[in-house]
Parts: C-alpha cells; sequence; structure tokens
C-alpha cells in the first residue's frame, strides 16, 4: 500500500465505533488524518461543508452511486476502488472529463479500522489513477447488523469539453456496435470469492476507470452516438436498455469476447456471460462508416489485457429489441432479466 | 399526499424484493413508475448514466450527505425530507443557490413498497420547495438484515452567485455570532419517537430548507464571514468546529432560543440543548455593524415559527475555543463530544 500503514492508532483504535460517526472529536480525527491524508487537496483543506470549485464554461455533468459488494475486499479490487471506477465510467459514458467526486460513507460499527484504511487508500490511488479529486465528504456509523461492513456513495461531476455531447438519442440504424474487452470477469470474480471457489488462477475483475478511451473516442473525429459501461445485468441488458423504439440490435455471440475460464466458471455458476457484470469494460455505438477507427482508438488508449471487438450492428424494425445470433447459428431475442442474477455485486 | 397513490401495484409488490435492485425489468419499473413520478424533468427523462447540466459562468459548489436516521418517518419529515434538506442546506452554507441533486437508495429487501413511496414523494415535494432537481440516481437493494430499512444519500451541486463567496477561514474578531432560530428540536423529536415518549404536544422536527434565508444574507450588503447549518453535535459543535487559531468565540448561553417543551424534553433525557442536532437552523457570522442587518433579513425570509437571536462575540486570544456564559453567570470552556451522544439522529 503506497500510502503506508493506518494514520489512525489501531492498537487505540483496532475497529470503527460508533463515535466515529458521531460528528464529534473521533469524527473529526478520522476525516483529518485519514480521509485528508489518503484524499489530500485544496478543497478538503478548507473544511467547509460542500467544495467550492472553480467556474468552467461548459456543461456540467452529475452522476450518483451506491456500493453494498459483498465481499469489500476481492481479487483485484474492492468496493472503494470499483466506487472511484464506477463513478468515473458513469462520467466518462456521458461524453465527459470526469474531474470532482464526493465519497459518503456508511460504515458497521466494529469494521477493523486497517479495512477501512485499505479501502480509503485503495480509493484516493484510483483517484489520482482517474485523475479526478475526491473534493468532500461524509461519514456515518451505524450500529451492529443495522449494515454489512461499508457501504460506498461516490457522486461525481464532469465537465463536457468535446464538440458533441454523448447521448442514447443519437443511435442510428446502421450504427456499429463495439464492446471495449472481454464480458463477465467483474461478475465471476466476486461469486467465486463470495463461494470460496478457486480456478486454476485466480480471476480477478476488471474494474478500471475507463476515461482514457473514452476520451479518445469523444475527442476524435469518430461521431459516438452512444456510450454505456457494462454494470449489473451485463452486455446484454445494455443493450436492451438501448434497445427501443424502432432500433433493433443484432448482436453475433461468437464475435463476443469472453475469457477461457470466465466461461468455464459461468457454465458452473450456471451463468450466461451476456449477462455477468465487468466494470471496466462499454459498449460504444458510432456509424458503421467509423468502427474501425473507433476499435483502433480504443485498443490503443485502452487496458493491454484485453481488446475491444465489434459484436454487432444497429437496424430498423418495427419493434426494438436485441436479436442475438448464437454461436450454433440459431437467434433469440435477448430480454432484461426480471429477477435478480447476482445481489451485491456492486 | 399530494402526488397520489403508490404508483407500484402494491397488491403485486407490497415490499420491495431484491430483484427490485438487481438492474433489470423491476429494477426499471421502480424508476420509471416511482422515481421518475415524483421527481419528474428532462434530465431524468434521458435516462442516462448522469445529467448533462446546462452551463454556467460561475463557481460550481459540490457536497454529499448520507442519511440513516431511524426511523425512517418522524414528527414533522422523514428521511427523505431530511435528506433533501440537508443537502440543499449544505450548499446554501457555502454562499451557493441549490441547483440539482442526486438520490442514491440502499434498500433493506422488505421495506413496504407505501413507505417507500411516502418518502420517494416528500422529497420530491421538498425539493420543488427548494428549488432544486433531482436530476439522477441509483437504487441498490441488499438482504434483510445486511442495513436498517433505508439509507439515503444526497449529492448536490449549485452555484456561487453573490459578490463573494462564503469561507470559514473570513471570520475576524469582532464578529457576531447570530443563530437563525430555536435550537435542539430534530434531536428530540427523532428521540421522542424512537423511546415511544410523547409530550403534552408532539416535538416536530426543524428540518427545513435554507436556501431563502441564507441567498437573502449573501445577496445583501451583509458581509458574510461564515454560515453552519447545525446537525450533529448542535450549536456547541458548530462553534468548536469554527473557532479555531486565535479566534475565541463567547456565547451568552440565556441568549440561546430553546423552546420550553424542548428544554424539558433534554433534561428527562439527560441532553445538553447546545449538542442536539438541528436541520433547520444555522449560525452565522457577520462584522458587529451589521448583525442587526443579518437579524431581519433571516427573520423576514426565514420560518415563522421562530426567531433569529444573537447569542455571542468573535473575540481575539493566544487560544481559539468557545467559552460559554452560562444562564447562572459563571463560564466554562465548551468542547467538541467525544463520544456519540445521539447515534443516528440524521
Amino acid at each position: 500500500m503506497s500510502l503506508g500503514a493506518c494514520p489512525i492508532p489501531i492498537s487505540d483504535y483496532p475497529v470503527v465505533t460508533m463515535a466515529h460517526g458521531g460528528g464529534g472529536r473521533l469524527s473529526r480525527q478520522l476525516v483529518e488524518r485519514m480521509f485528508s491524508a489518503a484524499f489530500d487537496n485544496e478543497w478538503l483543506r478548507e473544511q467547509h461543508d460542500g467544495a467550492v470549485l472553480p467556474a468552467e464554461g461548459t456543461h456540467p455533468v452529475m452522476t450518483t452511486d451506491s456500493f453494498v459488494v459483498s465481499p469489500i475486499e476481492f481479487p483485484g479490487g474492492d468496493i472503494g476502488k470499483l466506487a472511484v471506477c464506477g463513478t468515473v465510467n458513469d462520467l466518462a459514458m456521458c461524453g465527459a472529463v470526469p474531474r470532482y467526486l464526493t465519497c459518503a460513507l456508511v460504515i458497521e460499527e466494529g469494521l477493523e479500522m486497517d479495512a477501512l484504511w485499505r479501502i480509503i487508500s485503495s480509493m484516493g490511488e484510483t483517484a489520482k489513477e482517474a485523475g479526478v479529486q475526491i473534493v468532500t465528504g461524509d461519514t456515518k456509523v451505524v450500529a451492529r447488523g443495522q449494515a454489512d461492513r461499508l457501504f460506498v456513495n461516490t457522486s461525481g461531476v464532469g465537465f463536457v469539453e468535446s464538440r458533441h455531447a454523448v447521448r442514447p438519442s443519437a443511435i442510428r440504424p446502421g450504427d456499429a456496435l463495439i464492446v471495449s474487452g472481454d464480458g463477465g470477469r467483474h461478475g465471476v470474480a466476486i461469486l467465486a470469492t463470495r463461494e470460496g471457489l478457486s480456478f486454476e488462477s485466480a480471476i480477478e475483475t476488471d474494474c478500471a476507470p475507463l476515461h482514457r478511451e473514452a476520451r479518445a473516442l469523444v475527442e476524435s473525429d469518430v461521431e459516438v452516438h452512444a456510450l454505456r459501461d457494462l454494470t449489473r445485468g451485463g452486455l446484454a441488458t445494455a443493450c436492451v436498455e438501448r434497445a427501443s423504439g424502432s432500433l433493433r440490435f443484432r448482436l453475433d455471440e461468437s464475435s463476443v469476447p469472453v475469457r477461457e475460464d470466465v466461461r468455464g466458471a459461468c457454465e458452473i455458476f450456471g451463468l450466461d456471460p451476456l449477462y455477468v457484470a465487468n466494470e471496466g469494460r462499454f459498449l460504444a455505438i458510432v456509424p458503421e462508416a467509423q468502427a474501425d477507427q473507433a476499435l483502433d482508438l480504443i485498443a490503443r488508449h485502452g487496458p493491454t489485457d484485453t481488446e475491444p471487438r465489434r459484436i454487432g450492428t444497429v437496424d430498423e424494425a418495427v419493434r426494438g429489441g436485441v436479436i442475438l445470433r448464437s454461436i450454433a447459428g440459431s437467434e433469440r431475442p435477448l430480454d432484461m432479466l426480471s429477477g435478480e442474477q447476482l445481489p451485491r455485486i456492486c
């Protein structure tokens, strides 16, 4: 952990107590020694109720996410990294450059102080990687049994600096569907940890900030019609949410990249990888003629452990929806799941 | 309830289920029928991952708060009203005009759908009263026993439109301390509900948005040095947080307005009203010569069931802090509480 040891003396406070959330002396100590150390910036130093940010002439974009993932630490990440990436990615998917984050914690009394510090450190490091500052926050502590270890809310503000905002209403028949990398890794990593299963090598979450590749796309000549990060419900749900009205998405299952170990784990768990969550992959919808350029930009600016693929096209139909051409060659409609496939995956 | 009956058919779904948080069909139904109905605006209709807001030439201000109050409904308010007011007030205390809010829910499986609707309606109504729009949100559902009914996070963005931003570093010796109304009502209302105590007439929370009186102050000629809403830790904690370096706050206990029924309840609970939370009162610090003007502005624009009072002065000392001149005439220092006086009060 590059930020060093826990700055709260864990001999005095091995776990978080109710008093750490009471708004008094211990609350202040937690904020000043731990959060300010990990997130250090001029706004936190001001110790105001909120952060007064520099004026910008462009559209602000605002987003929020609460994270309740269980367990709070897992291969390749933790709830803090997940929260920062999730909020950065929501902003990036709107075509914005992510800039400022808030961090609000609901902590169950008894959480190990050292675990809290690992997660706060991880948030600080991920924020740095993503080029954002955590400018204000809030901490509540509830009694044992009234929450499950730690819930994290991150809200974010970014600014649209490019020529055009990315809006789902821009999708047109003839557009190409592109996925930025391999599917299902986050969901499988969490589920394997939860079930105590280990595979030949641990499957790590794909959790990562997507600001670089998203920015490269929106600042290029590519007329980006939609961007959507793949979270709960995976690629299938992202497509169903965007295919509406008279837009029909045609997906080619054989083009969708899923790693062999992830596919094997999905078989064991009885899951369809198309519906399993990622936290560092996205769907891009661009005009057919610019698909190759978009693939090239994502490959150059995205993570090196995977590559983007063209997975289908948008066409016009009397009634919208998503049609999957399976590996076996048959066609079937994809829909949202009505139940809960994987609770507390993010 | 001016928004009418619960828009989710409670014969089908009398309580929130895990599937309402799964990101699939039922999640979408909850968002479209309930949240969009209560918070209706152009940004929610866009159904994006975030809200692309209009550009403004002035400083954006950003804030966040998570609310875990128990019970979630109480005399004069509920967790939703509390959340909207809390975030509106944090923005107002920075000298900003509150504009956009996010709403992120962590719901315990089994929460009555009708209770959720009452709270969401209340958020919509309070947002309208405060002149803010709830532009984006997030919903997570956790299993029974993993949270306590409902936790609400609201984050907010406002813009500083006045000539000067309000910053705690502007406080000067000679400034007057003003409290905008009577103390301790929110904390006593919650505690009485929780303990099942009833007084001659129910003590209602003072929970209210403070945007009008705060705006009147920052847009006037008054050189506002600091504004601070009284939440956890009450008036005493707000003063201790602001009195630092060589600034000493001198409070006159006999000037601090506390209603007789609230004072009586505090005696029963063994609480010092100076440390009990409000959710619709604030501390204003202004130059001595402008104290009367500030009192007049707060009285004209604030709630009609209370009135602002001058409660003390700032002077210079070798070491800062807060000195209380008690009703009996003796002087004692006030400090932060180190423990947790009233858990889950907000």
